[in-house]
């Protein structure tokens, strides 16, 4: 039984996502809810931001849902800050049960996945997930100051700024549109392969993705070509490329079906991104945003959505420690 | 329903307790399962220590439950260092499902609540919630290095240096004592009062205390007096009594049955201890070496349980932020 995935059985009943200036530029720019071009957000720090573009991502998913937040059983919530602080104070305002989660960069699917869980039993009829990430205040904690201008390294990602927020309900409330539905999760292991560089993120999460996508394949004796799409969180160009491998070497070559949110949401060319998007508000704000309307439309029908997280400290890499990486699976099914 | 606790039904199959030199020499010294009085655990940092508190914690329950690590369905862990390094390394041996978590000093009962409720519906078998706070790796993030030697104000608490760990699995499977049941749970919401003074944790976690405990009397028709023993996570001496004022004013005196983690921990003469112990490990340690086996020898049958966490981070607290608070409450019944 440890080693199976999860039945579940939750529409997603909205989603939001709010974004900076950057993000509104990319490629998938006009499909967001939200931006602000100063990335501020009104307010006076870039954490306080950060925690705004919760609040607004989840008054948004809560506006498109058509519920309030008292229809809420429970917020499962989490960002890259120390302490999770984005979150804390972002949600401050919603009178919900909050589940804190760390999962680094997989929280979107930790807390969907949790989230649809929870929801497929009955526990609550509706629950949330929430995740943020943001450039400056990611900057500011994880690597130097902005204005220091330090030069980045060619596998180095972009943060993503942006939030993104889901509202989960018992399957077959909805009818507007054609119903997403997850239908099956698969919980990620840490997976430490040796990799300490820390502007090479994808390289050390690559592992964590391929151990959860194969183990799922075989759980569920499935093939990649089962599926319409399979999306990593932001493993970037450098590590869906050595995920593109490790999964050929595991028998299971997964083709053009495969993207990566990090690859989707930043023009290469043009952006200056180097190893493309990564942050907790990366898979968040290109599933609310690009993939589950598309589902919805038409254009596939049963995807992987598997987010990926480096759960190292700019702390334990300084103590020498290598990186472990895990990667939370959920699959969705438009219906 | 959004307001309503949640029906649980999950064994504590084990308990295990990692505590330092402090906790040894407290009143409840003889009762914890490992002690290093190092407080180093053999490895070279403090971060690392505290990893290490949580493996052995871990494996202890295993043994303790006589199962082994392929034998979970998922670990629920966390700590309260910078992006959960505590966890994420500890737990790294461990071949096993993990969501990470991060609610502060709450940790402790968030992650008994997921796990109970992921048990109880059968999507594990079996699942462990693993948590801990090392006193050295705490006062070098969130205050100053010990080598400063700066003076504690009155009302600060001594951030405990342990680790708890949990296995919980479907009722009825273990026959030998007492059996140790999750029935109900209630999640806390985030409360936040206007306290920003750092060095005053347990003052502004006794409102979410307050919250949480007043929603499940309400919402289980339940009286203080229908419980042996009331147990928040880490109040203090300071905290506990704020608490159980606002108790009284909103009608459920808690009186003699209620008692705090932190204020059992130490020696209030002689420890120097100051407001009582705190940290993810406190509420875990105490659970785990005390309330757990005397409830199976028959002291208490039936016990509410309520962590309570400050989700701030020292970044957040400069900023000029107030300080928000969690509780989440798990009753357990000696059946």
């Amino acid at each position: 039984m440890a080693r199976e995935w999860i039945e579940l059985n939750a529409e997603i009943l909205s989603a939001a996502s709010v974004v900076g200036k950057k993000e509104r530029e990319g490629p998938l720019g006009e499909r967001f809810d939200l931006c602000d071009m100063t990335d501020r957000f009104g307010v006076k720090t870039w954490e306080a931001a950060e925690s705004e573009m919760q609040r607004m991502a989840l008054n948004t998913a809560l506006a498109k849902a058509k519920c309030r937040d008292c229809d809420l059983g429970a917020l499962f919530a989490g960002d890259l800050l120390n302490q999770c602080v984005g979150s804390a104070y972002g949600l401050l305002a919603f009178d919900v049960p909050y589940f804190g989660l760390y999962g680094a960069c997989s929280t979107s699917a930790e807390g969907l996945l949790l989230a649809s869980a929870m929801v497929t039993h009955g526990v609550f009829s509706r629950a949330a997930a929430v995740t943020s990430s943001h450039y400056c205040s990611a900057e500011r904690q994880y690597r130097t100051p902005l204005e220091y201008g330090g030069q980045r390294a060619p596998t180095a990602q972009w943060t993503v700024t942006g939030a993104g927020a889901f509202v989960v309900g018992q399957a077959g409330a909805s009818a507007e549109h054609a119903r997403v539905v997850i239908r099956r999760g698969m919980p990620g292991r840490a997976i430490e392969r040796g990799i300490n560089d820390a502007n090479n993120m994808g390289a050390a999460m690559a592992p964590a993705a391929e151990d959860t996508l194969a183990r799922y394949f075989q759980a569920t004796d499935t093939r990649p070509a089962d599926y319409d799409l399979i999306a990593t969180g932001d493993l970037g160009f450098e590590g869906g490329s050595i995920l593109c491998e490790l999964m050929q070497l595991r028998g299971y070559p997964l083709g053009d079906r495969y993207t990566d949110c990090g690859q989707r949401i930043y023009f290469r060319e043009g952006q200056d991104v180097h190893g493309g998007g990564s942050g907790c508000g990366c898979s968040a704000v290109v599933l609310a945003a690009e993939l589950i309307p598309r589902m919805r439309r038409g254009d596939w029908k049963r995807i992987l959505f598997a987010a990926t997280g480096a759960m190292m400290s700019p702390d334990s890499i300084k103590q020498g420690q290598n990186i472990p990486a895990i990667a939370h699976l959920i699959e969705l099914v438009a219906e």
